[in-house]
């Protein structure tokens, strides 16, 4: 795999090899920068690393200003239909700009974007999208949609680049996992030196849009595609941070707290295991360090199960033991079970 | 990719093609049939196929047997380290067991069990599994786990097609992720004939268990590799099928309710999206149809970025606008978009 082009988005670097950036979008009304900031905080506490908010209308330009002015993360323009709100939200200090050639209309219109975010020095995130693809690629025959969004993004950033500018990053979504996976594998080999942001549109409610963020943008970054991902979600935006973490953490690319390897319980657990991992697992949130803790449901299978895990417990009938690296380290009753694993914890983790 | 064999698991084909089936494991004592029997009967309204309970001890075989006489769904029995708990639910009824070669006993046990399974027709699975492996294959140097683990398979295999016995489904699970797709990878390559039963054990609690498995599974799937699968999770046992299923579905492989394409909202979005969404989605999982079913948060972009849904409703200032295939059919007040919106649907699915 060859390594992208690097650009900067504020102070986080995309592509060129940088840890993959977990981004998430706002939810709530820029004109409100106050909800922007309080939720800004909220996805910074869980990991967010750059914040995408929409420019709907010419008269949210002044809460955007606010926003990036006193946001803690690097803060990107989402703009539709109107350059005039691109140009706009460059004044008020837009990180990063993201647009969709199929909708921001004529040629002229985007070279003013063009001039304006190479003087300001800030990247352009060129948004394809299947459901707003240029009429003429829309009704090409004979081509797939993939086939169409990768043409989309090439003839934009032919036309970025023969303007001088390269400071680009390529998004071409669909809400089928099977399209957007074959797409963005299309992309990375037709354009393999432009950093990619990868996402499932309208992946759907918490479960659905996991499983199918999880399975798609899983598959990309398991074959080293994605320099940015955001997991769209419709539900809690934190909920997408840690989603995204997740992705990461399961592939051994990027962890941000302990690893929990828990049982799924049988018919041999005696003890409220779901309610001990769902504990311990919240207890684990707060510790930054790359431990693997496990929580089993059976002394005689769990510490031999659990060998390569730093430090874990396992239930019995009414006890537990706290074990490490395969070993019971002692016996606790069961209520003091989370306590006892957590004394280990610090241990390890001072 | 080859075709693996075909084996039967009471009604339920399993290889050769077959749909991947999609089973779970109860979390109720063996030996409190009621138990069980509710769980089986919760896990079946949710679409699992096959499900597994353990027998941890002798005593709670007479209970395994009332649930296989009972149960509407195929029972596998899960047996460690004693064969003649084995012996016993092949008496009961067991449609399949599964056993595990690092901690059955001597060759002599295992022949026992073959045999035993020969006689009453009903399949094995192998469930090699890191934690438990071999001492003789653990201690192996300049192995990976992945080798170990397909080395521990491949020797049970050929010992059981040596005694004469192919109804043989194998599975070598680990909690990590990229370890597990490289040993179903080698399996794959090594034992093509044989059907694998996929899965990431210990995955941990609903989120990260969720994203564990649709990442890990997702990339087995999405390469043709995996005849049956079981999803771990530390929680409620019918949210191991839901998410299965939705990790089918991802791919296209199988479907069993509408989908639903439902936005992110943004700072565009007027309604409240989230809980739309959710109404929207609970209502369909009693639908089984292969509907595309749209959830966008404004009328600007909604219809068009949804155009391939059959039917959906987009969000406006205190109304809504039920499309199809990216028209607008009509306008109706916030409130009455729901019901709108399944009366499209009941035209579809009558």
């Amino acid at each position: 795999m060859e390594t992208t082009r690097r650009v900067q988005v504020g102070s986080v670097a995309v592509g060129g090899g940088a840890p993959v950036a977990v981004q998430s979008m706002l939810s709530c009304p820029t004109d409100d920068p106050e909800a922007c900031l309080a939720q800004i905080e909220a996805l910074h506490a869980v990991g967010c690393e750059i914040v995408r908010l929409a420019i709907p209308r010419a008269d949210v330009l002044d809460g955007f200003g606010e926003v990036c002015a006193r946001s803690p993360l690097p803060v990107v323009a989402d703009i539709h239909f109107d350059y005039r709100l691109a140009l706009g939200a460059i004044e008020r200090g837009a990180a990063k700009l993201r647009i969709n050639p199929g909708n921001i209309g004529s040629e002229k219109k985007v070279d003013a974007v063009i001039e304006a975010a190479g003087a300001a020095g800030i990247p352009i995130r060129i948004g394809v999208n299947a459901g707003s693809l240029e009429l003429h690629l829309r009704e090409k025959e004979g081509w797939t949609l993939s086939e169409k969004l990768v043409e989309s993004a090439r003839l934009a950033v032919a036309h970025f680049e023969q303007r001088g500018f390269r400071d680009i990053v390529v998004s071409a979504k669909a809400h089928d996992v099977v399209q957007t996976v074959e797409t963005y594998r299309l992309l990375s080999a037709e354009l393999p030196e432009v950093p990619l942001h990868i996402g499932i549109t309208e992946a759907g409610t918490i479960r659905q849009g996991t499983v199918k963020s999880a399975v798609g943008l899983g598959i990309l970054l398991s074959e080293g595609i994605g320099d940015t991902m955001r997991v769209s979600l419709t539900g809690d935006v934190t909920e997408e941070v840690r989603v995204a973490w997740e992705i990461l953490a399961s592939l051994g690319l990027r962890r941000r707290s302990p690893e929990l390897i828990s049982c799924p319980t049988c018919g041999r657990t005696q003890i409220d295991l779901v309610g001990l991992a769902n504990e311990v697992q919240s207890r684990l949130e707060t510790i930054q360090s790359p431990l693997k803790v496990a929580v089993m449901g059976c002394v005689v299978n769990g510490p031999g199960e659990a060998r390569d895990a730093d430090v874990g417990v396992a239930g019995g009938d009414g006890e537990g033991a706290v074990f490490a690296h395969g070993k019971v380290l002692r016996r606790v009753p069961e209520d003091e079970i989370v306590d006892a694993l957590f004394e280990e914890i610090g241990r390890l983790v001072p």
